[in-house]
């Protein structure tokens, strides 16, 4: 398996495990949005975020028409600067996913096992996610992996 | 009052607040470290993080020795790319803090209100926050301001 940054050829498969958590959609029926593309240049572009993707690590890219790694999982880290923690930034998980199909093989764990390490090497202080109340499962996983659940996450949501 | 992005001259201000929640710290009294201006530096130079103070808007800085506009509150706000959300920003509250002496009057509903605004013409879909499960009054705050609390906030803090 292999862990690196996603490109823009991982788009496609990484929306499509944002799209459906339940469902494996196939990246070649995604359509690609101009707000996508935006977005995803905005990712790549800033230094303090990052589009991660956990692949299988096959590589097929030189087999004409065939897709290239399979992305098992994806998760946006986002470092954070400032005042407390002697200067040390913060870093935050956002849109953790892993393919339907492949899940209860431990992929999960070692995804966010790989993402705090990243995180650790950078020199971030503390590493932070919330997750909703309702997803009971999710909250025993990342306890196992040592984050305390001291936390209330409060969200409101802007119209334009 | 006055709502704008902290200069350096605000951060022994600034630091106070973030020192101690339950006195009023002299801005002078605090020792500004190098982690502290190289913390505060990186925010400044980052488009997308802003240490945000409300001020009570007076003018001293022309009187010779006098301190300028005393710092009311503070905080955080970054702003994070991300490919859900028809690719709008999030934007993260972090380090809210108001004068421990000018509690009660509304003004950290104040903060948040200008906060929130700024998240919602900057063009942000959302804005999130997490708080201690402790601070139960906080909880209350952040529900009257319109805020779910429909998330579990994890923390995980890192070794170097």
């Amino acid at each position: 398996m292999i862990f690196r940054e996603a490109t823009r050829q991982d788009l496609p498969a990484v929306l499509a495990l944002l799209a459906d958590e339940d469902t494996v959609l196939d990246p070649a029926s995604i359509v690609v949005g101009e707000a996508h593309e935006r977005a995803f240049a905005a990712i790549e572009a800033d230094r303090r975020n990052e589009m991660l993707v956990l692949t299988d690590g096959a590589d097929r890219a030189s087999e004409a028409g065939e897709a290239g790694e399979v992305v098992l999982g994806c998760l946006q880290l986002t470092y954070i600067p400032g005042l407390g923690r002697n200067g040390q930034e913060r870093a935050l998980v956002e849109a953790v996913r892993i393919r339907a199909d492949r899940r209860g093989s431990g992929l999960g764990a070692e995804l966010m096992r790989l993402a705090t390490e990243r995180a650790r090497v950078r020199g971030c202080g503390l590493i932070q996610l919330t997750s909703n109340k309702r997803r009971t499962a999710a909250h025993r996983f990342y306890e196992r992996l040592g984050f305390a659940r001291s936390h209330e996450g409060f969200k409101l949501h802007l119209e334009s």
